[in-house]
């Protein structure tokens, strides 16, 4: 029985992202093919959109080292299978790689992006700039995520003036996608209403999406109220894994067969098997050799047949 | 900063509940010192009601035996100390130890109840009955909770139809607060806003509470939907500490500190001290010889400062 309640969309898109953001802070490296059997899996499970790698330094984030393979591995089956990058070199790896869907990260804070990025907010807009024009020219999808939108490791709160200034200088830049990611953890559904809110004023038509860390226990409560704001596709991670190695505190993203479960009962479709999605989490974080950090992976479905 | 939205109440109460459903099911025992000074350190936090124990078979309840001593020592200082009672033996014993308020519970499908209660829904609606005049001519404030209301661990899905009926039988006694308990952890906002609605159909203006565990991690988002169905009370367990022996699967309540956070920086006054409360978790935990499990004792309150 699914209950029912106020109007709310009819579906969402899971953006699986634990073969990128999940794996990029876990303790334990996976090796090249398990990342490949992870990116079959969770599609087997019903994923149409993965983030399956991220395009950096390999000295900086060692876990990634293999992207070019990785994403040159993809199939042609319609699936998107999409890569995160931060700059011109990472686009060009990503594009050779066979890519066809970037994601590029803008932060909101100047001393995140100088810590992260080692560049200034206006030059990591401007380097997105430069990106967009490319991307519409190779005819690249080309999402931007501006990542500590709801607050920020080294500044504490961003205020909504600066999130506005941001987010208003990439919606300017015509991205097929606009996400504001909680890097850190620390937002509310309150929070969520209001700056997806803000968004949606400043990139009228842009599909929106979202970025929750659980880090605070309000990564569920975050998913639902995106839904309600309106916001297309929410990123998850299989079994909760992943984090930033650069933010301090940060635990993984919110996990996707607890989002699933909660949306799904609460008749919202993101056409993913929970079922299967709690084997793949219980084998990744066996792989991974750690507990299982999902509510699902821990209890299992309700009712116990799955749904 | 704290964030602004939509229309929702100013504040609600927090009914701490791990000296009771906490401790119940903690493989480690605490000693009465330890549940006195656990009390004593909520009380601190800024907890204005806190259900101190349960009274139950001692043989079948081991960790609540104390139950008339721990009672017995509740200072008269303004603080609704309640008490756990399953008939008429637990009323007494609460009342003679000097409870002025307990909670009764009724299970919401037959098979939990001759499991958990070993009787039928309806003696134990009957035994209500019988506690409902008892406890008013007593001037006992007399609060009753439908447990399983959202999912059964013996029965599955409860349908809203058996839901109508065993709350509107409760909802005919007249109790001073009537509760609805997702026993297992199944539910979801969505679940919420309409069993939480019905309840509010069958007992106008009998004051609302709510009982979540976090099993599937949807503890945090079902409070922040119980508070926007005009629910003015939510149970919670300081360190997310707890669960029901008689419940395959559960895990603990909803923790209070992950609560507290979530709303308080929507803007919703719950009068608990944040920063005290991540204190008084690590040290539970720490005497209970277990792992933080909310978000806010392993991560700490954002900004760091406090608030």
């Amino acid at each position: 029985m699914t209950s029912s309640g106020g109007a709310r969309p009819a579906r969402v898109q899971i953006v699986e992202v634990s073969p990128r953001d999940g794996l990029q802070n876990e303790a334990q490296a996976l090796a090249t093919d398990a990342k490949l059997d992870l990116i079959g899996r969770v599609v087997a499970a019903g994923a149409r959109r993965v983030e399956v790698t991220g395009f950096a330094r390999p000295d900086v984030v060692p876990a990634l080292a293999d992207a070019d393979s990785v994403a040159a591995a993809m199939p042609a089956d319609g699936v998107e299978y999409s890569a995160l990058v931060l700059n011109g070199r990472g686009y060009d790896r990503a594009v050779t790689a066979g890519i066809r869907a970037v994601s590029m990260v803008v932060l909101c804070t100047e001393t995140f992006s100088r810590r992260n990025q080692r560049m200034s907010v206006a030059e990591s807009v401007e380097a997105t700039r430069v990106l967009r024009e490319r991307s519409a020219a190779d005819g690249v999808t080309f999402s931007v995520t501006v990542a500590a939108s709801f607050g920020c490791p080294f500044e504490g709160e961003v205020p909504l003036t600066r999130l506005r200034e941001v987010v208003g200088r990439i919606a300017d830049l015509g991205p097929d996608e606009l996400s504001l990611a909680d890097t850190i953890g620390v937002g509310t559904p309150g929070d969520v209403a209001e700056r997806f809110g803000l968004a949606r004023e400043l990139a009228p038509g842009v599909p929106l999406r979202a970025h929750f860390h659980d880090t605070r226990n309000t990564g569920v409560a975050n998913a639902v109220a995106a839904v309600h704001a309106g916001v297309e596709a929410l990123d998850a991670s299989l079994g909760g894994i992943g984090g930033c190695p650069f933010a301090p505190a940060a635990t993984g993203n919110v996990a996707t067969e607890d989002v699933v479960y909660c949306l799904e009962r609460m008749g919202i479709e993101t056409g993913l098997d929970l079922g299967v999605l709690i084997g793949d989490s219980r084998w990744l974080t066996t792989e991974l050799g750690r507990p299982a950090s999902s509510g699902l992976a821990r209890a299992g479905a309700f009712p116990q047949d799955g749904r």
